[in-house]
């Protein structure tokens, strides 16, 4: 059984993303410039900018946090989208979600520029993946292609079960795995919340892909001897023991899993650190106007 | 088990628009307007332009075709893109596919103004679709949804299977009947070239929708007794009786399949008529403003 190292995977994707940085400055360019808009005061939120933030001085970017109080109007957020949609020296941003309930989510992801959506949420890059066309991926999908492209784990002819339909994992993994690539051409089955009798689908897995936010919701008996497991589930349980007083889990109950499967990976340590790598990855597509020329 | 006539199903929706049209002209409105533009002489494009434009006419729209020959440079075709994304009087309009190989279908597709692309093939609307957004369906995978509604084919919690990975049916099936919605809500597993075993996927069918283009490729021995299918399959096969020379065939062997189903859609007369139908439905929408306001 394989440990999927995400966190190493990640640190030698930053590492190439440096070194690119390097050259790119050789020749005379500017480093690449992430700019996040960051609503309220979240600990989450808060927290995974900051990693954002430190992700890219480790990498060479240059990075600019815009900050707003929980009461923004959706008219000063949308102004501030345009700004940096017109910002010559920004190559890519993002609005750290989730904002407040009066602001439209999707009205603010519309009204960014797709060129500048490193986080591949609007709805142009969203129907270009579809299209299989070039695009910015979905950090934390895009995280999970890299992962079984990097541990040479061969996707083509596999079945795929992929457990949660949201619009930033389950889904569009689905449509990802499904794609004639490798990683890709996997036989691809979708289930969620409304799937009667899950555990007949995810016994027949492959390769099995757990996002539904459910802390060790997926058990040894849901799970086909020899399987591939990937866990986007990052759930915080309480616990007293550490300093936060929560600790993260995944959707897999890793202990009784990982010994059936040949390949696993860990929550924390698997899929989250490559997550943030993937905004860098497409930070840097940005800054090389690779996507959209 | 219940043959899903498409042909009356199609019959009734446009008899649906008509009235709806003549209730837009009663309060003073303009008649919908779909232009088509048609580059070459293939003979099955001149007979599905054929058909849309008659289409219009049942209904109560305006149509106007716009033809290219053969040779016509891409700058033209996009010149007379552009200049129907300007034209006020026109709705929606669609380009007839395949375009000769000198022309980039994807630019060409992408110069459509989202607001008129009216068969739903422009990135912005594949997106929308994907993220639950209001859009242009494409109309295949629409007209199959609005079969199973209209017949009462309850989707929620049942298994679908789809053969077919095509970017305007088989993978935007796979979205639309995943979501949260009725229908929709099936738990969906997307098969394709690349699936070893196909049989062992489609046996588990509970809805079985095949969408390969191989004429009767779909066998009694692939489908479980009592499942919908539903077969979007349309092949020229010679047949020296028709005058045509030609007949259409599914990709369901549905003489051995059919009695085995509980619903099923013959070929032709199935999905076929529901194609044609939703291209006037995303048409009325146009007019009427409803999903760009």
């Amino acid at each position: 059984m394989m440990i999927i190292d995400g966190k190493k995977t990640a640190a030698t994707i930053k590492e190439e993303i440096r070194l690119e940085v390097v050259s790119m400055l050789e020749n005379g360019l500017k480093k690449p410039h992430l700019a996040a808009i960051l609503v309220g005061h979240d600990g989450g939120s808060e927290s995974y900018v900051a990693h954002k933030i430190n992700d890219c001085a480790e990498v060479g970017f240059t990075s600019t946090l815009l900050r707003f109080e929980e009461n923004v109007t959706e008219k000063t957020l949308l102004d501030a989208v345009n700004q940096l949609n017109q910002d010559a020296d920004v190559d890519g941003f993002i609005v750290q979600l989730p904002l407040p309930g009066h602001i439209s989510v999707d009205r603010v992801i519309e009204s960014i520029s797709p060129e500048k959506d490193v986080d591949g949420f609007h709805a142009v890059n969203v129907g270009r993946m579809a299209l299989g066309l070039p695009c910015y991926l979905p950090a934390t999908p895009h995280g999970v292609i890299q992962l079984l492209g990097r541990h040479q784990l061969k996707t083509t002819g596999k079945h795929c079960v992929i457990v949660g339909r949201s619009n930033i994992v389950g889904s569009p993994l689905s449509i990802l795995l499904a794609r004639n690539a490798e990683p890709g051409n996997c036989t691809v089955t979708l289930c969620h919340s409304r799937t009667p009798d899950l555990a007949y689908h995810t016994r027949q897995a492959d390769i099995l892909i757990a996002a539904l936010g459910k802390p060790h919701f997926i058990t040894a008996d849901m799970v086909k001897p020899g399987a591939v497991v990937i866990d986007v589930g990052t759930s915080r349980v309480e616990d007293a023991s550490k300093k936060s007083g929560f600790r993260l889990s995944g959707d897999v109950a890793y202990d009784e899993v990982a010994p059936i499967t040949s390949a696993i990976t860990p929550v924390p340590g698997g899929v989250g650190p490559m997550t943030r790598a993937m905004l860098l990855v497409n930070t840097l597509k940005a800054a090389k106007r690779e996507i959209y020329g």
